[in-house]
């Protein structure tokens, strides 16, 4: 028979939560208390933004999605990498998590390629090529809690912007062979809503006919498809179980949310 | 017989080589090719300091130190541990060496404490109290080479502005059990001179003695002092071997610097 694998939890934390010091404390506060091995994967939030503005940067964006250039590759590294990465690893660090700040130019963690041009130069922005699992293993076999930001590399000495979705998913399946590993992506709401201002609409369990039932009839905000291609990625490629929901779903294992099936 | 200890070379880079590009690429070329477990620490440099310029903070110096106010630490901590840390962790990266950069925050390697107000008050700088030295052994051991930016953190949630120096020091001395330290303090000088101008004034050997008479007479620069105070410091408290020079330092064990010998 085979050995049960260990638990692993992947707890992605995005911008609205990062934005306000008391949901992030509260968020970091539930997650250091998470049993067994974890990592922490955080997004950006409005402060690379304001920081742009404040150093008279435009922030271009196309569809929804941040134009990174050179200036604002280096606000995207200071801040997600500097301010929030340490910000976080200090208050885990207060609430005895020994937390690790990693981009994924640290230890050669999580290599990506910089995106080729096609109908839009999305400048520098890196698509993931290739996790660095014996390096993550050898750290979570000493206890460390990776806290990830949403920043890459190509191995060849440039650093690169990185959707943190992404990074959540592939790290779970790079991590599935050795762990089960579990995905909380937690955002604002309480998980998958068919209206996006109604709570009530929430969908439980959204399975793969339905995702493609709902995408057919134009009835999933666009903003969430491309988290929900990585959830159901994830899932495909050995993770073990994915959901989505708000703070709560830190705090409670039974907390409403919406849980990702194939 | 007592077992000789492994050798571990620790390099602290200023400044003037962090906000050179080819200066740098050349320390960090060095840095890579070092045998041995090994350690860098980084300065700040120029750039949080045009950072903080453009948006529109004062840099406030008292007899030459920075004032790190809330928004100035804000500014340090991107900058050195984002900005600065990732691009050394990333071309580190590239030449096959496999650096992960930390605050003192990560895995709480470094503790300070805020530094109280007698006559000046600093703001946000810390004084080390605690060097987490299982932790760094045991990251030492998976062949991990740290890059220490000059941030560390009070253990409750707050980060503060550390002197580099004082830093490399203070690691040095807490790994003097386990290994046979060397310690290279790399600046844009030769090494120790009695006229800043003239390299042809270089000291060779340093020794207690000499610096006291030095000091007595006026001759030791004043910029110079706390790093030469660190340097006693790091050698009266188990570290073997400590050296002041530039960075053919790091590249060539001959190379003309100042040996800093109790």
């Amino acid at each position: 028979m085979k050995k049960a694998k260990p638990e692993l939890t992947l707890a992605k934390i995005g911008g609205n939560i990062i934005d306000d010091p008391i949901a992030l404390q509260q968020a970091l506060t539930a997650f250091s208390q998470l049993k067994g091995a974890k990592i922490l994967v955080h997004g950006g939030g409005k402060e690379a933004s304001k920081i742009a503005e404040a150093l008279n940067l435009e922030t271009q964006m196309v569809d929804g999605r941040r134009i990174t250039d050179q200036p604002m590759l280096d606000v995207v590294v200071m801040t997600y990498a500097g301010l929030i990465n340490k910000r976080i690893v200090a208050q885990l660090s207060a609430l005895e998590c020994p937390a690790f700040g990693f981009s994924g130019a640290d230890g050669n963690l999580i290599q990506s390629e910089k995106r080729t041009v096609q109908d839009i130069d999305f400048g520098f922005v890196g698509d993931i090529r290739h996790i660095n699992t014996p390096q993550l293993l050898s750290l979570l076999s000493t206890k460390a809690v990776p806290v990830f930001c949403a920043i890459t590399h190509d191995g060849k000495g440039l650093l690169l912007n990185t959707n943190a979705d992404t990074i959540a998913a592939e790290l779970g399946i790079a991590l599935s062979d050795a762990y089960s590993v579990k995905i909380i992506y937690c955002f604002e709401k309480q998980g998958v809503l068919i209206n996006t201002n109604d709570e009530s609409s929430l969908i439980p369990i959204l399975t793969t006919s339905k995702y493609r039932d709902l995408l057919a009839i134009g009835a999933i905000y666009s903003g969430m498809i491309p988290k929900l291609d990585n959830c159901f990625s994830a899932l495909t490629k050995g993770v073990d179980r994915v959901i989505i929901g708000n703070l709560s779903t830190l705090e409670n294992q039974n907390a409403i949310c919406t849980i990702i099936q194939l």
